[in-house]
């Protein structure tokens, strides 16, 4: 019997550029699954959101092109890369787009902030399986050698099963420590906001800046969210949507008969 | 009898830049209805999505400040301009928040791109009732003297009637044409999405650099969504949550079984 199976085509990117080690762990479980393709930015973009580059153009530089294996670095965004990826490198969709692996936390409301989701999503807008993996630990030198298996079986079974039109999934992994991993749990995102602490200063000339900053605030106590799985060590896994419409508010609104008019 | 109430203070920011007309025209009929304190980006921001800034520090300029009026612009995003107008400016929260006008339609999957939708779902997660306006005319010297009365109705029912929590609304209003807007549509966010086509050019060096552009792709049929609202000349409002869980999928996810490795 010939193994004549293709192989499938793995776009990556990530927001904290192309050279952090969470993409390039990233990089090396992908390669086992099948063809990548890496797009990253030249440059840090934590907090891009989903900013778009339209006021300067795009520039795309190919690092290396081997077999199998492609990796190319640009000056745009997140969101830029996948589109560069799809419309410049591939001129086509890939079987699959993984994005991070994030160096922190995209779990609970830092979706909204995340530019490694973003480029999930906008794979997603695009009708491309996507995931975005990120880890709950901030530091440049992480320790990611215990979240091998999870990452792989999850890509492979979204390689399998495939997503629900509109919907990709927003993965969290709990940092290193001497507890293993317990497991993985399907969640809801938890409802939680950022408390802004501004640090204010004043530069050499006395003229006042500020610092964004700011603490982590979870109020919700529910055990089926991300941020309940990811306190009690296990991954998290979030179905996310680009219909931001909240449905439930429709009658709620037209409750006030502003259609009248 | 004393006319005693207390006056609302709304908060305006936009992502066209604080010389935009269409948040000079937002301004304007927000006065008529409170204290209004603008802090506004010095430079447009379209296409920033969620963007925070944390690589480079804030500053804010006061441009004036008057009886029931203050007007303050920064080198921040839409976002940031809501964290500086809560944190730095009122020490504490607006009754309103109202974004925009922006130049050019934020409806359909604009929604995910848009600056000026960002600030509206960054008050709605610290709890403000928040309201983006945008209107479908790309132009800076769009004219904007049709959409009054729909700006301050929808403005005066948000203060009248709070907003549902996790809910902010997306209003689209079409550009001005001989035929007057026909009312308003409590609408669905259409499934559309735009088709990147890259203007691939030369610079003078002979290096490739790309322009992103594309066309917006609408393959929504239904007529409860904001597309076809504005196509057939009604002002659209979709009610907008921050909460991205695809609630169906779980059940999907979970039968994968990933849960029990």
């Amino acid at each position: 019997m010939m193994n004549n199976i293709k192989k499938p085509t793995i776009l990556i990117t990530n927001d904290d550029g192309y050279f952090a080690p969470g993409i390039r762990k990233l990089i090396s479980i992908m390669r086992k699954l099948g063809r990548v393709i890496v797009v990253a930015s030249d440059q840090p973009m934590s907090g891009m959101g989903h900013a778009i580059t339209i006021k300067t153009p795009l520039r795309i530089k190919t690092v290396c092109k081997e077999q199998d294996y492609e990796e190319y670095i640009c000056n745009g965004t997140p969101v830029d890369c996948v589109k560069l990826g799809e419309q410049v490198v591939l001129k086509g969709k890939p079987d699959l787009l993984v994005s991070g692996i994030n160096h922190g936390s995209n779990a609970s409301i830092n979706v909204i902030y995340s530019g490694t989701m973003a480029a999930v999503l906008e794979a997603c807008i695009d009708g491309i399986p996507a995931i975005g993996f990120s880890m709950l630990d901030y530091n440049h030198d992480a320790d990611f050698s215990h979240v091998d298996n999870y990452i792989e079986n999850i890509s492979k079974s979204v390689l399998k099963n495939g997503l629900p039109i509109g919907v990709c999934l927003n993965v969290n992994l709990p940092a290193f420590s001497n507890e293993p991993i317990k497991g993985i749990k399907i969640c809801r995102q938890s409802h939680a906001r950022w408390v802004e602490e501004f640090d204010s200063r004043h530069d050499p000339r006395g003229a006042v800046y500020h610092w964004l900053t700011g603490r982590f605030e979870n109020d919700d106590a529910g055990e089926d969210t991300d941020q309940f799985a990811l306190e009690n060590n296990y991954v998290s896994i979030v179905p996310v949507q680009y219909d931001l419409t909240a449905y439930k508010s429709i009658e709620i609104i037209k409750s006030w008969n502003l259609e009248e008019e």
